[in-house]
C-alpha cells in the first residue's frame, strides 16, 4: 500500500525516528515521508516506531492502496533532492 | 477536494504559514494540515502561500478528489485535539 507518514516528535528521539523512517520510506520534506509498504513492512514499522515514543509525541500514517489515487505538487524547495547532502 | 499540506518553511516566516494555512486548512500536527477546498481556494492558498515563501522554503500538496480513499491512523499525541490551548 502507499504510505504518506508525518511526525512530531521531541528532538531528543528525532534521530532514531528519522533512522527508522528512513529504513522503510522515502523522506520527501522535515519529518515526512512517502513509499509503498506490505501490510507487515508497516506493522513493523509503527511497531518500532512506539518502542522509541514517548508521552507527546505524535505519528500520522495515511494509507491507501494505491498510489495512483494521489497527486502532489511541491512549491518551493524539493527538499528530498538534496537528501544526500544532510 | 480533499487536500493534505505539509510546509517547512524558515522559522521567520513560520507564524505567517501557519496562519494562511489555518484559514484554508485544519490544523493536525506541527507543520501538517488537512482539509477539503474548492479549486479557487486551493489555487488561492498557493499564491498566498508564494507570497510568504522564499528560498530554501517547502510546500508540499497532496490532493484528491474525495477523501474516501484515504485512511489515517494516529498514534500517540493527537496534537489537532489540543489546538484551541496554543
Amino acid at each position: 500500500m502507499y504510505i504518506i507518514l508525518v511526525y512530531d516528535i521531541n528532538t531528543k528521539r528525532g534521530g532514531k525516528m528519522l533512522k527508522l523512517c528512513r529504513k522503510y520510506l522515502n523522506w520527501i520534506q522535515n519529518s515526512v515521508f512517502e513509499g509503498e509498504l506490505t501490510n507487515i513492512q508497516l506493522e513493523n514499522l509503527k511497531a518500532d516506531a512506539n518502542e522509541i515514543m514517548q508521552e507527546g509525541d505524535s505519528l500520522i500514517i495515511f494509507n491507501n492502496k494505491s498510489k495512483k489515487w494521489l497527486n502532489k505538487e511541491i512549491i518551493g524547495q524539493e527538499k528530498s533532492s538534496i537528501n544526500n547532502f544532510l
